[in-house]
């Protein structure tokens, strides 16, 4: 039997939650590189919260998936062939290829990395899409002050436990909000965060309000919904909220209610920005370089959920994103 | 009988719309003015939004007027009786002054006008808090880029009147949201706008749509609530928000429930800032000049609804604002 190519298809835009009749798993034929074209035989796929948008139809800031269109994810592997001046057999690669075995790049957004520095899942995982968020939505939009409280909401998550320790390297306050104290402990102890709040035991206003004495002057929004209703109060004067990521709303079919508490955004003359990574595609080496230094002096930790599974364990996977069954950066071998 | 001062006191703090019964309105000595300071005898006070948001209690950008505190205003008169060295008997002057007849002031926020270029009414109207907020919220936070399309809610209102004008002198195209077809006609008619549309004809978000064929890049928002929601998935990417005021929250005792559609500020990376002209106050001078400048040379057009009364009419008059009883900029005569 010939080696074939297993292919996650989009097979309809999900409603809620993602489940695995969203998705069609097939083998195909292996492709062949064009010219300018080179292949990749991918070795593990990161599985980011952003996917759910992707699912979706209507305006983003990247188009929807297609219906019948692979599936887009982050990934990582090496070269097998190469019809591409820059990419050569054997270089391992990051880019935008696909949830699949085996992807054809013209190179447009791939990079060479250096597995030698970090191992190969580190590369789509604490220096890829979660490193790299982190780095400018808090450096350029959160633009914390020595002494400053950086609150991050989901901050067990891949992005969120970067933002706190990118926040105490930038000489803040990092205070982290998460579900569970099973998280909250890996968020205080191993991302060493000076404190974390469990939205699930009831009171997260009030243990908030305590944990950050001198109020909020970075919140760095990865959830939505009643967390950021929460925070909005707890603001200070020209506070910022990098608005990173709204998991709260990913999987609802209807619009959940926003925040009441607006008014805190004009009476504390607070900055709400949106952004996406993409928007810093320029300045990625600034964030690659960055983070691999804070990593080499021991001041960064990353946890990396690496799941066996193939291909076929894509759907199961990505839905632990949605209902918090992963701790760290999700990555799926294939 | 000796000449008195009339004062008007906050008496309680106002539950919903602003009612005779929150204030206390009464004859007091006229006051002297100490070591560094002067009197002002007052001829106009300025009626704002923003004076509901003054009267409630918490956290805000301003303390609360306290209770049987005179009620916080911007007003304009002359001076009658200085030991302030920059100001001199004859001085027609404004400043935050509050709802009363005399006022004793040390001189901070106060300016001297000159009443040859424009009335009194006029500094504290079109050049004064709407004029200098319009500027700095425009120029400074919404940036509006020629050909680009900016839309102002309240429109018809002092500030929201200046916002459409001066977008239009930036190159950009001006697009209102107004209540009625009067306050529309006096938005595209008399201030310029390339378009009006009418909220409570019941269909914004498809006539906002039509109004705006290239979207919508700038929302200075004054109203908030369902109007923000409207304007939210019509925004451009890298679009500004200036969140200036939220009139549909100010008379509204419960909190009114938020946009729903916030996802679009991350979606298309939006900019949704909170501010206050008070940030402002050490380029007072640069925003007086522009407008000074603009009017002079017939590209701005000021409606002043001047209001006779005296200082008993404070309450009536300021409800006005938040029933939609005014066109323009509100000014009480004393």
């Amino acid at each position: 039997m010939t080696e074939q190519n297993r292919v996650v298809r989009l097979a309809r835009r999900p409603v809620g939650l993602v489940s695995n009749d969203d998705f069609t798993i097939a083998d195909e034929p292996i492709p062949e590189p064009g010219e300018g074209e080179f292949r990749v035989r991918i070795a593990c796929i990161s599985l980011d919260p952003a996917m759910r948008g992707w699912m979706n139809a209507g305006k983003s800031y990247a188009p929807p998936v297609s219906i019948g269109g692979i599936m887009r994810a982050f990934a990582a592997g090496e070269v097998e062939v190469s019809n591409h001046p820059l990419f050569k057999p054997g270089d391992k690669v990051t880019g935008l290829f696909g949830a699949q075995k085996y992807a054809i790049s013209d190179g447009q957004g791939a990079l060479v990395v250096d597995t030698d520095k970090a191992p190969l899942e580190r590369w789509i995982g604490g220096f890829g899409m979660p490193g790299t968020t982190a780095y400018f939505g808090l450096i350029d939009i959160g633009r914390p002050k020595k002494g400053e409280t950086v609150v991050v909401s989901a901050a067990a998550g891949a992005v969120g436990s970067m933002v706190g320790q990118i926040a105490k390297i930038q000489g803040a306050r990092a205070v982290g909000i998460a579900g569970g104290p099973e998280k909250c402990r890996v968020v205080t102890e191993e991302y060493g965060f000076d404190a974390c709040v469990d939205y699930k035991a009831g009171n997260l206003g009030g243990e908030l309000a305590a944990a950050c004495p001198d109020g909020i002057d970075v919140y760095f929004e990865n959830v939505g919904g009643e967390i950021l209703d929460t925070v909005l109060p707890l603001m200070n004067t020209f506070g910022r909220i990098p608005l990173c990521g709204l998991i709260s709303a990913y999987s609802a079919s209807e619009p959940l209610p926003g925040p009441k508490n607006l008014r805190s955004v004009l009476v504390n003359r607070l900055t709400v920005r949106g952004f996406v990574i993409f928007d810093f595609a320029d300045r990625y080496e600034e964030a690659a370089t960055a983070l691999a230094m804070w990593a080499g002096e021991g001041r960064l930790k990353f946890r990396e959920d690496v799941r066996e599974g193939g291909i076929d364990a894509f759907p199961e996977t990505l839905r632990l994103l949605y209902t918090g069954g992963n701790v760290g950066k999700l990555v799926l071998k294939v």
